[in-house]
């Protein structure tokens, strides 16, 4: 039995993204640019012939849609799905709702890259009662203890745990997984395939919408460092794009 | 523990649907009114307070990006999903890809009626290396015995067993159940469910896209029989349309 393949696929573009907003847990909908990356990816998928036999996503729809919508793309829309908050994106704290360059502008570059990319220091967690706090949301009442905000380090501490109890369980068994999740669920993932350092994980951007492909050896060690982007021209675009989203 | 409330769904207009041709197991994609319908059924669940908290769907894309916009437009896009072939529409055999009305017109009404709605008496079965036949398809690889050709009472023996084994128990454990699935699937578990007869059967039709909710005792006999469509003027609109398919 060889080992499955790992296919991570951000979301397409929500309207948060295009309002260059920080999103977190507020459950956004994709624009109609991000409904047409998930068309693509799946397109992508089929053409790579790379084809999912079991979908992980979060409990936000910009994942869950845009996976449907390349699921569907690829002709794989019926496999198990298997949806879980540890995929979701970093919770924002206090930041959520807030504009990305206005928050800049407000506390400085230092405090502002702090937020959004040091490893160890979450934003100020978010307020009850906030409009964009996710108090009394069904899908985390079973939750003892829902994050209120979150640093990287603390996705990890979410993920991994969950990574090794599932779906690295479903690749060592053969099966072709497709994990659709969010950009900091995503690169903490990736932190821990690839061994990235707590300091280095700060420069590494996911663009939205292409899958990037990890094959594995049996110890879970990728055998392509980085993964491979099935569309490497417009993920280095995209890369970029994140990279640069407080100067707008 | 209270009972869950189980909510089935017929996928919205299909693009056979739309063109009057039988389809069982091809996989045709929904119509621009079928997804409108899709979104409206989800809208009808929240007006209610339908909240499903698991959903069952088949293989088949017209029934799973039903639910998929339903639950979306319900805000329960993030609710566990179980997909089974099991739910799947009947097979129609020989018939998959033929005109309805052409049918109708080329072996009579009476050899219509009886492929569309004798309990016992299946089409022909379907040709192996016809386009529309499910030969060679990843979805169906692992059964042993995929159906060439079914009738309803076929759709019952594969049914009713999967219903009592998982679904039906999912209510007994209290969770509301959406169950988005066919014509006839749904047909099968509503006779088994309002225990009418094989005679009486032929003369129920299910519209496409109307949550249809029962309420059931703790013996899973329903409280409503027949169950109560959330929108009834138009589920009844419906049915009359499906009983009428053969004239177009």
């Amino acid at each position: 039995m060889s080992i499955g393949t790992l296919v991570l696929l951000r979301h397409g573009e929500s309207e948060w993204n295009a309002l260059n907003l920080f999103t977190g847990w507020v459950d956004v909908q994709l624009t109609d640019k991000g409904v047409a990356e998930g068309k693509r990816a799946g397109q992508l998928l089929k053409e790579h012939d790379l084809l999912p036999d079991v979908l992980y996503t979060s409990l936000l729809r910009r994942a869950i849609n845009t996976a449907n919508i390349a699921l569907d793309a690829a002709d794989r829309h019926w496999i198990p799905v298997v949806r879980d908050w540890r995929l979701n994106e970093r919770h924002y704290g206090a930041l959520q709702g807030k504009n990305k360059a206005q928050t800049k502008a407000e506390f400085g570059e230092e405090q502002f890259m702090l937020w959004r990319r040091s490893y160890d220091t979450p934003p100020p967690p978010i307020e009850a009662g906030s409009e964009y706090s996710q108090d009394g949301d069904p899908r985390y009442a079973a939750l003892d203890d829902a994050p209120l905000t979150e640093c990287l380090l603390d996705v990890v501490k979410r993920l991994i745990p969950y990574w090794e109890d599932t779906i690295s369980k479903e690749l060592l068994a053969g099966r072709n997984v497709l994990v659709a999740a969010h950009g900091n669920s995503l690169r903490a993932l990736v932190k821990h395939l690839d061994g990235i350092s707590d300091e280095d994980i700060a420069g590494l951007n996911i663009p939205t919408g292409i899958p990037l492909r990890y094959d594995l050896d049996e110890n879970l060690v990728p055998l392509n460092p980085g993964g491979t982007y099935l569309d490497p021209e417009a993920a280095a675009a995209g890369a970029a794009a994140v990279a640069n989203q407080g100067a707008k």
